[in-house]
């Protein structure tokens, strides 16, 4: 697109009404028009930043992230998409063993609320509590702003939960939607979202999750990868099989890595953590059981070395489509013979699509942005509109 | 109140003029025209922001935050006001456990505030040392001012010391007019500042000491309740006593809870440590006394575990003013059942205030804002009226 | 001067191209021009603070600070900087000791610099290491521009390296500047760069470096003095020694601080390690030789204490010029009787320069600010036009 307007014209033929002064928690929760919204608003607000045009359209107000994990990208992520829009970021360091539950979730969401206008949580370490806890954040906002408690009801954003990561997915779509020319032209193409080995084990299953419950919805022929036991949440396949029914595409399941990469036009290897073992390790850490912990993560590391095959090689990426899919990842990969011996990405491999996969992340400020002003704005075409009209420099020249 | 002109005219009555380029440091160290100023600019930065004005008077500058203990509260409510005149918050991270004095004080204090208009400092952990160390850092920065170092004056708020609290008691005072529809309806409500019982020991005498020093003032009936042994700094109880002459109400101090509930308008029960216990402990520190330190809570502890009888139970509450006081804290409040076995106060009686409990808390940031600028601008009165003219909106529509 | 036509004047007569989109890595990368331009844009900006014109340019953007190794000063005078610009600050906190290379710090410099029009460095610890990481990082966000993953190009500000310490020595030079009435005034002036006795010991050799490579570009008579065994950089004594040629200055060294304190205008007494026992340092750490850096640790405080001698006394001070030479420090000194037993000054010493030394400090955050400035806008002198017309004000009057 060329101008703003042509973001405006596409937007005022979306039904988004319900994402305003609304949270964003799972992209299977949104219609097909409200991620459409999203990605336009996200498109537009980097337009207006290309072209100084400010989109400061908070003079004061605070956005409260609060992570129970350590993050670098997306910290930065939510903290650019806070500032492009005019919010402070604020942290709640609530120590990250805590998991408060109850009274506290109500008492602390709305004591670090009166003056926020939206709450960032990545909470992705237990399966069952992070999107739980969420919920429970925002229902206590909520209820405090229709007590007459909170003047404003501040936004949540999921930066990263047990079920989904829908900032990173959403950033991953747009990436592909740019990549391969609009939304119009993923129909049929293959995507293979494939587990691939890490030496290190246990991480989040949000984003082949994100991945296969979003993916699904573009008409895409969507694949999902892994060895033997390295099962997602079984709810979240089921999401999968019935957008890949609406949408005219398709969803399966493969124990084959090379099966999913042939003739592929996307791929997206990564490590993961089976969905079981997940739930194994929840129930201990709720027991307070240590020994428990540690022989699981023992069996589970032994389990792992046991799949090293399972890697994005130059061999694998030869399979796919003219040898020449998309490769994806949410970063930091483990790159062989760089950050690690063996790991999900050969070199080369990772140095050919560096440059697409660092654009790839760029858009998720932007996600994040965008999700933030369809929930505070009731008419965000119009506001863009005024923005342009309004025309301050983000930097005065 | 309906309109901000309403405020105006409010202010334009008081005489604060030594509010100016000045401090806050406690309340008792204020006129009754400058604390009635502060509750006024609080309610009138609140109609602005309910209004969307922005209140936004600085285009740049720092809002130091200090804090020598851990605070979610606080830390959001001075972040809050703050960004809501446009400071942004930089946290000074002294470390807990270092107290620094004399030269280091003089030139850290200079050295961060360069560019601060102000600074807000939290330390309330030994007895004779915070209130101290705040004027300290104000001496440092009045003389590094004077001196042509600063070009500002940073003004330094304290958002508690050892011995008042004096943020978190203008709120409470606030929340307590809006609640009797104004400081004229006070005199003669007698209100029961009593001890309750917590499993932790060590909480700060900060805000009984506060509130025996603020709410006196008022016309009111205060009652200290007790413990033997719990007995708070003599000295305040001095001010407390003259404010009570002064303001035509009364102050005593009793050890049964039961009398000090009797028929009580307003009840704040909640645990604190005793006084003396709490020099003791601020000697052994300084001597670096860990077994001695070690030894005192022992004792303390099993001292505390004594009165578990004095809680805010139902048939406590049932004791007030038609069984209806209002019922105040701080937060967060050791709640029987919830939080601990036994604790302050009955999850039924706590679950029935809840709303006015949160909305006692959200009067803070505007009372630490109303500090800030009183403080820093000459002429609030005028200020406020040129803000409604500029009416730049807070969020862009 | 008196307006700020006359900083525009003095910046329209000088040459400072190649600041334009560009890093500041050490001052003798730098011409004179482009050193004088950066102290005149500090003026001038400290000039529109003074009255009350604001000079937010940015409105959005954030400023990354990573910082290394502990700081209150640089780390306030950074956060000063960017928010009299308009940026956010934004700490990546990395963990002290990693020291991550390659792959790792090309993607996370990319990753936070979406948004980030500055990124502020201090890495100071080893030897070879704190200049290389952030021409690294430099070159990592410099390609991510030119690849069309970062819409600007971040630029890089050095807040102390290995090598040098600009924004320090550059706000000393400029303390020196106003000091003595003018740069034209310098000529021949004494300024001797003396170690002194710590009795911690590993201070960064980066301001006695920074001192020389900077101070011998006015034509004034440079001399550094330490015991044997305290040498700096041989590469750094090189430009010392070519500056003061082409500067009509001088530069020598002694191992005798009265010879270098006699008739001195300037002194600037520090502790320092010596050069190559913090190479043997840097190796043993990449060795991780713990046993090793131990028993150099011993060495160097035996070494150290031999040096007790070498302090900042009232006598030492009594063989300057006319007793009254301009006494220097970056701040915290070890003041002797005072923050140790024998340290590197007098307190009397101290304590008559405090309000210089003070005032010396105050420069930073605007030469840091200046810096930026001059990297991101083409024009800096009609951008100070434009902010004077624009006329807003950083203090709402």
């Amino acid at each position: 697109m060329k101008t703003l307007q042509d973001y405006i014209d596409k937007l005022n033929k979306l039904n988004f009404k319900e994402m305003y002064n609304n949270d964003f928690f799972l992209t299977w929760e949104k219609t097909d028009d409200e991620l459409e919204a999203v990605w336009t608003v996200a498109d537009a607000l980097r337009f207006m930043r290309e072209n100084n045009i400010s989109t400061k359209v908070f003079e004061s107000g605070l956005g409260i992230s609060l992570f129970r994990d350590n993050s670098t990208r997306t910290r930065f992520s939510f903290a650019s998409a806070c500032n492009l829009l005019g919010l402070e970021v604020q942290d709640l360091d609530e120590g990250k063993s805590q998991i408060a539950h109850g009274e506290t979730v109500r008492e602390t969401a709305n004591m670090i609320s009166f003056m926020a206008d939206v709450i960032g949580i990545r909470d992705d370490m237990y399966i069952g509590k992070g999107n739980a806890y969420m919920h429970e954040v925002s229902d206590s906002v909520k209820q405090g702003n229709i007590d007459g408690i909170l003047e404003q009801r501040p936004t949540l954003v999921n930066l990263q939960c047990d079920i989904d990561h829908p900032t990173q997915c959403m950033a991953d779509m747009l990436h592909i939607i740019h990549e391969f020319g609009g939304v119009e032209n993923l129909k049929g193409k293959k995507l293979a979202m494939t587990w691939a080995y890490s030496p290190s084990y246990g991480k989040p299953l949000s984003v082949p999750q994100g991945v296969i419950g979003l993916m699904t919805r573009m008409g895409m022929e969507v694949v999902l990868a892994h060895p033997e036991g390295y099962e997602v949440m079984p709810e979240v396949e089921e999401v999968a099989k019935k957008n890949a029914a609406a949408s005219g595409g398709s969803y399966r399941r493969t124990n084959d890595m090379k099966e999913a990469f042939q003739d592929a036009d996307i791929v997206y290897p990564k490590s993961w953590a089976p969905f079981a073992a997940m739930e194994e390790r929840t129930k201990l850490y709720g027991e307070g059981d240590t020994e428990g912990i540690n022989k699981l993560e023992k069996e589970l590391l032994a389990q792992n070395a046991e799949h090293k095959d399972w890697a994005c090689t130059e061999e694998m990426m030869s399979l796919t489509k003219d040898g020449k899919a998309l490769y994806l990842h949410c970063l930091p990969a483990d790159i062989s013979g760089l950050s690690c011996e063996t790991g999900e990405v050969d070199a080369s491999v990772f140095d050919r699509y560096r440059n697409p996969l660092y654009k790839e992340a760029s858009y998720k400020p932007y996600v994040i942005a965008a999700m933030i002003l369809l929930s505070k704005f009731e008419d965000p075409a119009a506001l863009m509109k005024k923005l342009e009209e309004r025309n301050v420099p983000r930097v005065f020249k």
